[in-house]
């Protein structure tokens, strides 16, 4: 059996939303943003990867699912994975085909979205299986292209994706702005509500509705703005100064995702309710003790600090629609696993009928 | 007892919103907006008014209720009816304190503002009973400088408040584009909705949290593109293109409110239900055949022709959140009623111990 080798990335979660695209196939964004990267206790994707003259074509499976990366019929993004593949196996004189395997651990339906852990995951695993001698931030690029916000899990702690002026997209990388250990109290707990029905998808929604929103011509530089507040911010540690920039940049993508023609609506009446119970603790605090910040998808995310992690989860456990709930702190980023957690087993190979 | 006169006026639904004020003390738009007059069936406010000098100060009901206009610790906007009617006795040389009545027929808990047709009502009766030689245009500024939106409802049909340019206000007025004989299928089809919370009053949006949006830049010349848009679709009763116009400038106006700080949320979930499916209307009809317009309030105003009430009908009625449906169509804007409609009669001054 063929070497195999395993990786792990996490999610992240955008303190400054990244909404609209200036080059849809580089992925680059029209405004830079921020994350911070979560821990792994919860929220992971595992992806394994073995070369073997045995397999006849690259292959891929997700969450035990066989994906068609290489047909005609495949989809735009699993091409765009067998392009990454091609041209990371090529840089690498790699002639063999390879086997990918990638397991996401998110809690069933949770509607946290998988692609930035799976992009940083493959990334991360392919430059290091491969040997490519690469600079993390060049991985960042190559991440993004899989998936935009990707890039941001390339690091751990608090990360910034600057937008970029190049048009072939070097620029456009993320990069750390504090790792973990500089402001160990940040959390995000993660409320997960029913999704109900999504009517457009995000990738849909960047590439072919945002020109037809008329406030989005303020989003970029609103977005720049938020960006280099938090950033400051993040420096000096100032809690109350991150949450207003964070609360204000997911009530900005949010409005100007309102008014793209048809409009797209994520906030729900649960998403209100969090809105303003999270307003109302914060009144009552005298300053900003807890942010909310919602992605294209149902779920709430409260970026708040282990002091005040209690008032949080009482104001959540008092909602109806707020089905789990789940905490996360900073994570590390990418990390090669040893063997023992393998995806690529003699067992998984038996069960798909493959052999490397 | 004294002469009473009596004047009824109907509230407007805009089809270019009005937020944000360019002067709070006069009502001044930052953009102009477009409405339509609604007939009177269902929805109007009634007001009589009686001059005596066996009155001692002004005396002002509303809905059976006394009004508190003349004390120091009456309400800006009642000391500002009291400053209006002082002006224009002044104007009229007229020394008698007067008593005003006012009744609105509005289904009750509807949610349906009836401060336009109040200030219409009001504006239009006392212009009348101090016979006042005033143009139409020149009461409609009275009407705006007690409650914005009310110089839209001095006109029947379809009309336009200008912007205007003068610090002074003297031509922010509001102007007919088409009586209602022009396009005499016009309907409203408002859908009343539970309530819910509701946070932030519309004054307080308009006056102190509209500059905190940072979207907000943006909206004056894009509402001035819809009004402009609306205009000349009304003049060829364009129903595709208005309707367009329509829902793109209330999704515009939402998303600007969302934006402010704190944010300002009227859409609800029933809300996003009703958008949605208004959507999926006009798609399956392959125009525009209906458009969804909300104020700062829960109920939804389905705009729509004769020719498509049923189709509106049955969406609306498949909905469990919806608990009234009032169909309204364009009315003739204010006009003077006989002694048989007056509110201010010998029974009701025995009962509120008055006498005239």
């Amino acid at each position: 059996m063929a070497n195999v080798y395993t990786a792990l990335a996490t999610p992240n979660i955008a303190f400054v939303k990244y909404w609209g695209k200036r080059d849809g196939k580089l992925n680059l964004p029209n405004n830079s943003s921020i994350s911070m990267t979560l821990s792994e206790e919860k929220l992971n994707t595992t992806t394994s990867v073995a070369f073997s003259a045995k397999l006849t074509e690259d292959v891929m499976f997700i969450n035990g699912e066989r994906q068609d990366i290489a047909s005609p019929a495949a989809a735009e993004k699993s091409k765009f994975i067998q392009d990454i593949l091609s041209l990371m196996k090529e840089r690498a004189g790699m002639r063999e085909h390879a086997l990918v395997v990638s397991q996401n651990s998110f809690p069933t339906g949770s509607g946290i979205a998988s692609s930035a852990s799976g992009a940083a995951a493959l990334s991360f695993l392919l430059a290091n299986a491969l040997k490519l001698d690469m600079q993390q931030k060049e991985i960042s690029v190559i991440a993004r292209r899989i998936s935009g916000s990707a890039c941001r899990s390339m690091y751990g702690g608090l990360v910034k994706w600057q937008r970029g002026e190049l048009d072939d997209g070097s620029d456009s990388y993320a990069f750390q702005i504090a790792d973990k250990d500089h402001w160990p109290e940040l959390m995000d707990i993660v409320a997960i509500v029913d999704p109900g029905k999504k009517k457009v998808s995000s990738s849909e929604g960047h590439a072919l509705t945002m020109k037809t929103s008329e406030l989005y011509e303020a989003r970029p530089r609103t977005a720049e703005r938020h960006a280099s507040a938090i950033e400051d911010a993040i420096k000096r540690r100032d809690f109350n100064e991150m949450a207003y920039n964070i609360m204000k940049d997911s009530n900005n993508m949010h409005a100007t995702m309102l008014d793209t023609w048809p409009p797209i609506m994520y906030l729900t009446d649960v998403s209100r309710e969090i809105i303003y119970s999270v307003h109302e603790l914060n009144t009552a605090a005298g300053e900003n003790i807890a942010a909310y910040t919602f992605d294209a998808g149902s779920n709430a995310h409260i970026i708040t600090t282990e002091k005040h992690e209690k008032d949080v989860m009482d104001m959540l456990k008092g909602m109806e629609a707020v089905r789990n709930i789940i905490s996360a702190r900073q994570g590390d980023g990418p990390r090669m696993l040893g063997d023992g957690d393998a995806l690529i087993t003699p067992e998984f190979l038996r069960l798909k009928g493959l052999e490397i």
